[in-house]
């Protein structure tokens, strides 16, 4: 990463170095990308660390639509404000802060008005690759600051360290979302398919709101950590005996993973009026034999992070659970080995850069 | 249907008439059967009525799996009282009652507990082509009488007639429950794909719920009916426009077609928390876009029939809101001329069988 482009942007802003793709195909590379002056409700934020998720590939890469180069992703953001707009009133100079997903929203439709702005019916602004309301191309968390609008930035209460916190914004609140509206909690048995960044997050948060968590992964080989993450059972999905043995006990399933499953089979651990709620989506339709979904009257449904108010909430009771991601900390140029550790699932369970080091 | 045959069955019962089929690809004709012997707790029926469920025809065909022949079909079935078992305290002797796809349950499961016969972890036993607790076989209501346990006997209220209300049993009952525990109500806007047997109920239950009802159908050839049934809205779904004009638009969306639909298109017609619910199964798994369901928290679900408490609910609720099936009156002797009707969608809303003319 020695040569340093320069990407064209607004006037009037400040300089941020940032780490970033030049092309969908290529490595990624240093760059020089420009932040928004900031406004009255504004907070430039120096960033400390950066979670890596895998949504950071397929956007780059441009897997899930056309996207404008150079790009900068990262959407697991922890740092210090660094100062404050004139009205901010939220937030002060030395906070420390997050940012997750989406950096703004339309504010006035009604899942808005009701704190779910990740479900706004404008479309909300994506922390990367969006355009902003102000017209401008938003750029992730691989870069040294952000300047983000004081309604969505979170704050990081004092018990989690930075670096292990970053992942919460992202991979947390998709998992704890959907564990509290499908009301994970005593008594409920509660499947997590995948031990990876998200699905090592649902584990976590699952048992800590009281349910009994079962891990279902392809083989054994992480079973050690999932029991240790608060699994109490860990089932291997390449074994057949796994669908007869847990058929129709689970309230609740996460499915944290974007490949292709067998849908049907995962619908029939469910109990009666079970759910099975994708975080993770496949590019392709998933077949659902209508079969499994009749008998028990199952729903088979998608959860997408979750609201800003509901992300304070999940930070705060990771904090009072003394819940955090497994990280290892990296460099800024080691961002391209990681991202080809992270398609290997050679990761736990998240890579966060220091980016101290761009 | 000159010739009868009669079926091998156990003795001590009483012989019955029926109409059935002796095997998967024949006409259906007349048959001899044996009910068991009135036990204790036993409400021996005079069938007055019995509708034409499009279910019995994948059931004699053997389209969802191979059944013991001679077959009978019928789980739409209202009657009136013959004689009571010595123990049995619900019914006397001329009460009008109805029975509808099952017959008896385990009573011991939870589902069984809460009333949710029709969710029966053992299995519950399916009025026709069923084995019975007692190791019989179940025969429908294309019959003179059937023997019930008095527990999955229904009472027809006095407002009903027993010929329009044998459709009751199960398409107003498939309908009447998901739209119940989906909550559709006033301010709630509910769909209902397709407009035949469980359709026009559909319209009929969930505007007497309070709703605001849209049909989406094919072609617009049925538009007047469904207007009159108390839908507010009708499209045809093979008009493009129906899908971006409505897009987002409903709470919930009521499937009652078994043929494969585009699922995605249906979904995008959801709003936030949204559900699609199937009550018809298509044999093949259908293709679900998991991204139709993240970005708005969708679901996709199944729902059978409905427990007997909630069973007799929608019979009173129907009888209080003038609520009844749309039929056409036939003999026995019309019967194969009404399934290739059933098969062409050439019914409104619902044949009914006169079983006095067995």
């Amino acid at each position: 990463m020695s040569q340093t482009t320069t990407a064209s942007t607004p006037a009037n802003g400040t300089s941020a170095r940032a780490v970033g793709a030049h092309a969908p195909d290529g490595p990624l590379g240093p760059l020089e990308i420009q932040r928004r002056a900031v406004g009255p409700k504004d907070v430039p934020i120096d960033i400390r660390f950066c979670g890596i998720c895998h949504s950071d590939i397929h956007f780059a890469r441009g897997e899930w639509g056309g996207i404008p180069y150079p790009a900068v992703p990262g959407h697991e953001i922890t740092g210090v404000v660094a100062e404050v707009g004139a009205e901010v009133t939220t937030f002060a100079t030395g906070d420390r802060v997050g940012v997750g997903c989406m950096v703004n929203s339309c504010r006035e439709c009604e899942n808005c008005e009701a704190g779910n702005e990740q479900y706004c019916l404008a479309g909300n602004t994506q922390t990367y690759g969006s355009k902003d309301r102000d017209g401008t191309v938003t750029y992730g968390g691989y870069s040294d600051h952000v300047v983000v609008d004081e309604d969505f930035v979170l704050r990081i209460p004092d018990g989690l360290e930075l670096d292990a916190a970053a992942p919460l914004l992202c991979a947390g609140i998709t998992t704890y979302s959907p564990l509290r509206h499908w009301n994970a909690g005593p008594g409920k048995r509660v499947a997590v398919v995948g031990l990876g960044g998200l699905g090592h997050m649902a584990v976590k948060i699952a048992h800590a709101l009281g349910a009994e968590v079962t891990v279902l992964s392809q083989s054994l080989r992480k079973r050690e950590d999932g029991l240790k993450l608060g699994a109490s059972a860990y089932h291997a999905t390449s074994d057949e005996d796994t669908f007869t043995e847990l058929a129709g006990r689970f309230d609740l399933i996460i499915n944290t993973v974007s490949a292709r499953i067998d849908i049907g089979r995962f619908l029939s651990l469910l109990r009666t009026d079970g759910a099975l709620v994708n975080v993770g989506a496949p590019p392709e339709p998933l077949p659902v034999p209508v079969f499994a979904l009749i008998p028990q009257r199952r729903t088979f449904a998608g959860s997408a992070i979750g609201g800003i108010r509901e992300t304070q909430e999940m930070l705060d009771f990771c904090a009072e659970h003394g819940i955090a991601a497994d990280i290892e900390v990296i460099s800024a140029g080691q961002v391209n080995e990681a991202w080809e550790r992270v398609l290997a699932s050679d990761v736990r369970y998240r890579f966060v850069i220091d980016n101290a080091t761009l």
